[in-house]
């Protein structure tokens, strides 16, 4: 069934130790709706500028991707701009320029307010509530976020954490918003505050899923040219929301393997500069990566 | 079949944000071989001062650990003091004083020569290789160093991998010895010296099986309450090893299995000080957690 995403898209410029990007698509919506485009139809509400080039669009509907909530405002579009060191694990924001997103409020077309599955990228948690209130029954909807919502609206993205079914952040979010540094106490803090699901992204350590009563883990893909991680969490994000919609199966064991096809996403997007390393990849190319994770964590039939 | 270890035995005094422990029994060998003792006999080729308190070598008796090569020398027994803070990964190192163990110099007795598997805990890589050259025809022989050896003895110690079938180490000193950031092309590296399995400790991340066509991911046990973590990464070699010996089993799948009870190992370590946490276990504790390792990277028989 249709795949709702709500949040950013951007022009970003990054600098890795392996070379630079100028004003490339970015955003969190992109990469989330790239990812997912190979599981499902995906529809992206977001706003850019009159600026934000053609091809970009025209990218992104090749990509079967619904842009009608695609607004496109006078003035200019969201750019971010970031570096990386060796240790890809820590970057370095340069420039944030949110121009025509600062003022973004996600209005959603008649027909997106039936999706049965939402993805809310990271923005403001009250912006994310009125998503929410606009959708008239979500079947799975799942929640991103950052670390200056934590800090600043914090009450309010309790409110909209209480409200979905799923939550993704990564480790540090994890940690700063349970104001606990034990992971796995952090993660059965934040699952007491309403969501029936927590992924917790660790970048090159994996991801975990926890529920009320289970933990699980799965691995990275392991990259052995990681050239830039931008975008891997969104992408992560896609891939994950992707597989639940295309199955329509939202049990425990469904969203295990979910994980795998998100990290499976993830692992395309660090190979390139933007949203280059999801660009025509089969589906022959996601299952031989889904298939060597699962040989990752296969210790035999014996035990 | 018997298992031998080859290390260091110390007076530990720790300090963490739970509490402080003074002078308890640590040290490599020690670790190592309370955690193996669970699964096999064990023989511990150590040194210790005329000051090491007898209390401790009856409780290393009633282990069922065999002390007849642990040496007891004129001076004091080595000594390591150190620290924590709310990032149980971060360690500070207040006091190292070698005393006897400065002069250590394995020498095997006739029993022990005769060993099929052999660890070689964390010591000069020199004497790591005069003790693989003393054990007649080892069956499985697996090497432990540090960052020290690294820096100060670098080509003894590629010598010495070369020469073993198995090298542990953590993140760290696997990126710094192949002087490599990326985790995976590091461990590819290490393998090129020799080594058939290379086995990279991560912490609270799990752990990560390298042979030269496959990459195994283990989770760590979802601790809550991360006591002291001291020794945690020679109990892992413990149950890794002990797991091996006990089973004479050397197949990478059984390796596999072997990184688990490595990990069970490793969370019972971590709860208490000293190895304290490794006493009076059963089996059923051991195989609970087992099993609970095995349920968090399960995703069903479906894929």
């Amino acid at each position: 069934m249709t795949l709702l995403v709500v949040g950013s898209v951007a022009l970003d410029s990054v600098k890795t130790p392996f070379g630079e990007a100028r004003e490339v698509l970015g955003g969190a919506a992109t990469y989330f709706s790239v990812a997912a485009s190979y599981y499902t139809s995906v529809s992206m509400i977001a706003v850019v500028g009159t600026d934000f080039p053609k091809t970009h669009i025209d990218f992104l509907k090749s990509q079967n991707i619904e842009i009608d909530g695609l607004e496109i405002r006078e003035g200019k579009t969201f750019r971010w701009a970031g570096a990386y060191g060796y240790d890809l694990n820590e970057r370095d924001t340069i420039d944030t320029s949110l121009n025509v997103f600062e003022n973004f409020n996600p209005k959603l077309l008649e027909k997106h307010k039936e999706s049965e599955y939402v993805f809310l990228a990271n923005i403001d948690p009250v912006l994310q509530h009125s998503v929410i209130n606009q959708v008239e029954s979500p079947r799975f909807c799942a929640l991103d976020t950052m670390n200056f919502w934590i800090d600043n609206k914090n009450s309010e993205l309790k409110k909209t954490i209480s409200e979905v079914d799923a939550f993704v952040l990564n480790d540090s979010e994890c940690r700063h918003l349970a104001e606990e540094p034990n992971l796995i106490k952090a993660a059965r803090k934040i699952i007491e505050m309403g969501p029936r699901i927590l992924v917790v992204k660790k970048g090159e350590h994996g991801a975990l899923l926890f529920t009320k009563e289970n933990v699980f883990s799965a691995p990275a893909f392991p990259i052995e040219d990681v050239f830039d991680p931008t975008g891997a969490g969104d992408s992560f994000a896609g891939g994950f929301m992707g597989h639940i919609a295309k199955t329509g199966d939202i049990t425990e064991e469904n969203m295990r393997r979910a994980i795998l096809y998100g990290t499976v996403m993830a692992s395309f997007c660090v190979e390139k500069f933007s949203v280059e390393g999801m660009v025509n990849i089969g589906e022959k190319e996601i299952e031989e990566r889904f298939s060597m994770l699962r040989e990752m964590v296969n210790f035999g039939s014996e035990n």
